[in-house]
C-alpha cells in the first residue's frame, strides 16, 4: 500500500462528473444529485461540496444586462478615472455599499455582505452573453443552506456546502478561491489553548479552514468548464456547525489595510 | 465505484508518516526520505511536498535566543507601542526591510525576500524554548531546491517541493498557508487567453497555485504535530518548470494597500 487511508491524515478533492450547464432557473442541490447518481459518483455523509459562485448566482438569476443600465454621475466619473465601462462600474456601485479603493483600474468594494473584493464579485466570464454580467448571490449563507438541505432530501446524504468566490489579495500575485457562503461546518478553527510540538501556546490562533478548502477545490476548477463547477471533498475531518462565512470577515476597526 | 481515479478530476492530500522532530542540523530532505522508507508511505514522481517552514528554518539553524538580543532604539519605541517584548521586536526589524504597518499590536513588515506579513515570519511556535524564536530560512527557494534534489538522488523520485508559511489577510479573518519558496513547479497559473464555457475571455488571468497547494495541505498539517509537518498532494497535474516563489510577491508600486 502507498497510501495510507486514515482519514485523519488524508483526504482527497474530487470535480463532480456529469454535470450540465446551469441555467437561470435550475435548482443546483437537485441538478448536483441528478449528476451523481448519472455518473455514478455516489456523494457520501460528511463530503464537502465546494460550488463556484458562477453557477449559484445564474441558477438563481442573478443577471444583469448592461445594456439596460443607466450610469450615475459617479459612475461616469469612476469610469473615466478607471477607463472602465460605465455601466459595469453602475452596477458594481449598486452592488457595493463602499468603495475601499479606485487606483490603477482596480475598483475595490465592501459588499453589502461585508466581503472586500475587487468589482463587487461582478463577474463577466461564464454568463451566455458578452453584455451580460452575473451579480454575487444576494445571501451565499442562505444558497448553501438551501443546496445542503435539497441534497439531504433528495440524496440522502448529510454534506457540509461552501460557496466559493476567486479573490485578488494585497501583497500578493495571483488570484486564490475563498469561501463566500458556507453551511454545515465551521469556517474558522480556533487553536486558541492549543499547545505546540514543544508545549508552547501555538502563535495563530485561528486559521480559515472554509477558504483554504476552497482553495482546494480550485485546483480542480481552473479551466471554467462547467463539469469543474463543484468539488467534493471527502474524508476530510471538518467541525459541523450552523456558522456564516460572514465570519471569515473581518471588521473593518479591526482591519489596518482597509482605511 | 464511488470516485473516479481519473488523475485530471481528482487528487489526493496525505500527511507524511514517521517523521521525528527535526533538529538543528538534520537534512530534511534525508529525514523525508527516510520516514517514507520507515512508514512504507512511498512518494511517487510528481507528488508536490507542502513543508511546513518552522521545520526547514530549524534545520537550518534559524534560531534566535531572546536573551542574546539588545534591543535597538527603534526597537524600544515599537516595542512600547505594539506592547511586544522589545528582543523580538527588534529580531523582527533585522529581518525586515522595511515596516508597513505598527498598529493595534500588529507588526506588519516586507522581509529581505519581499513577502509582505506579520513579523516578518519570525515564530514563537515549534521552538524547544520560550526565549527562542525561528527566522524564516535565507532562502526558501534554495531550501526547497536542496530538498528535491535529495530525494532525487535517495529516493529517486521526481517530486516538486513548496516552503509553505501560515499568513494573516487583510479584509478576512483566519490565518492561511501560503508558498514562500518553490522548487519544482510554476507557481502561478496564467489563464490569458483560455476562454470560458461560454466562449469569451477570462476574468482572472494568474491563480497562485502554489498558495492554494499550500492552503490545501494546511488543512492536514493544522495541528502541530511534527509528523504533519510534510504532506503530500498526490495526482495533481501542476506545470512543471524553475522559477521562485517571488514570483508571489506584487511588486510595492502595482499594490495599492501597501502604502
Amino acid at each position: 500500500m502507498s497510501s495510507p487511508s486514515n482519514s485523519s491524515s488524508s483526504f482527497s478533492v474530487h470535480a463532480l462528473p456529469g454535470l450540465e450547464i446551469i441555467q437561470e432557473g435550475d435548482d443546483v442541490g437537485t441538478r448536483i444529485c441528478q449528476a451523481s447518481q448519472d455518473s455514478g459518483f455516489n456523494l457520501q455523509n460528511g463530503d464537502i461540496l465546494v460550488i463556484a459562485q458562477t453557477i449559484v448566482s445564474r441558477a438563481e438569476g442573478r443577471i444583469v444586462n448592461l445594456t439596460t443600465v443607466t450610469p450615475s454621475k459617479k459612475a461616469l466619473e469612476l469610469a473615466q478615472k478607471l477607463e472602465r465601462r460605465p455601466e459595469l462600474v453602475e452596477v458594481i456601485l449598486q452592488s457595493s455599499r463602499r468603495v475601499v479603493r479606485a487606483e490603477q483600474g482596480h475598483l475595490i468594494v465592501e459588499t453589502p455582505h461585508g466581503f472586500v473584493c475587487a468589482n463587487a464579485g461582478v463577474d463577466s466570464s461564464n454568463v451566455p452573453n458578452e453584455n451580460s454580467v452575473t451579480l454575487l448571490p444576494e445571501n451565499p449563507d442562505d444558497s448553501a443552506e438551501k443546496i445542503r438541505q435539497t441534497i439531504l432530501e433528495l440524496c440522502d446524504v448529510d454534506v457540509a456546502v461552501i460557496i466559493s468566490d476567486t479573490h485578488g489579495r494585497p501583497f500578493r500575485e495571483g488570484a486564490v478561491n475563498v469561501a463566500i457562503g458556507t453551511s454545515g461546518l465551521l469556517p474558522l478553527k480556533n487553536y486558541i489553548g492549543l499547545k505546540d510540538l514543544f508545549g508552547y501556546e501555538l502563535r495563530s490562533t485561528k486559521v480559515a479552514v472554509a477558504d483554504e478548502l476552497a482553495s482546494a477545490a480550485e485546483l480542480l476548477m481552473g479551466e471554467a468548464d462547467e463539469g469543474n463547477a463543484v468539488i467534493i471533498i471527502r474524508d476530510y475531518r471538518y467541525e459541523k456547525g450552523t456558522a456564516s462565512a460572514r465570519l471569515l470577515v473581518r471588521e473593518a476597526e479591526r482591519d489596518i489595510f482597509r482605511r
